[in-house]
């Protein structure tokens, strides 16, 4: 059932990267906010939402260039992997996908750690994250394993810490 | 920017939940199995993406119903929360997320551990979950903290045992 798919978004993402360059993760540092803006009306449905720590917020990536199947992640020297093995948002379907801290709710606003999304990408969904549910203790990091350049790379990202990102993610 | 946003499956996937319920967790026995069949044309995205033991299916919830902007998950004894503040299918943008079990890949059809999706549910998006970085130590659950009956729903959730879902989630 090939049918297309059509959604309206819920909201704005607002952060401070508007041109060049936008962080392939949420850095972890803790520095910086983003905003998450609510249409007014679906801002109801926020409810509650202030009771958790994390959240997902789901956006479309509204600046993705054309995709490729197969991508070169900065983290692995000119490695390929298939796109779907990979956190680009140049894909079918260009859905963000971020895990971010939720640090207040002001007026249908949210107001969370830093996003790694363009200013204005348009807010399909928000979803609590739940620690039973979402946080494997047995996952692993796939292609990183043993890959030591690759690790120091991720390290850099979850401190905020600028990369030379030449090729894409 | 309240423009409309179009997306086309990359794949679809096999649960043995065609009619009535579906659970609305992944459950985390280990029992059951799920598949994801991916397009032909989007196949060599997969590429590597066997090295991890967990994934990311976002998918279309094509069943669901209208959504409300409160919902009383059945978690909570009556308690109304906010849609986003809830996991519930009919939201919005009825985007399904779910982290599964990788089992293996063959022939662009992804085995996984059973996913909470009613069959046939069109797959928007495949992404890695990496340990690391989505994995977050410190999360909480939110409105399920000191909620005894809620707790225990969720336990049985996560151990694959019924339970009785007479409300929203």
């Amino acid at each position: 059932m090939k049918k297309e798919i059509t959604f309206l978004p819920i909201g704005e993402v607002r952060t401070p990267f508007k041109e060049g360059d936008c962080p392939f993760q949420p850095p972890e540092n803790g520095e910086g906010e983003a905003e998450i803006i609510i249409y007014p009306e679906f801002q109801d449905g926020l409810f509650e939402l202030n009771s958790f720590k994390y959240i997902y917020v789901l956006f479309y990536c509204h600046r993705c260039r054309p995709y490729k199947l197969r991508v070169k992640p900065p983290w692995l020297a000119g490695k390929e992997v298939g796109v779907f093995a990979s956190r680009s948002p140049n894909r079918p379907n260009s859905i963000g996908l971020s895990i971010v801290r939720l640090k207040r709710i002001e007026n249908g606003k949210i107001i969370t750690s830093l996003i790694d999304a363009y200013d204005k990408s348009p807010v399909l969904d928000i979803k609590p994250y739940f620690k039973s549910l979402d946080c494997k203790q047995d996952a692993n990091i796939g292609w990183l394993e043993g890959n030591e350049r690759g690790w120091k790379h991720l390290q850099k990202h979850l401190q905020g810490i600028p990369v030379d990102e030449s090729s894409d993610t």
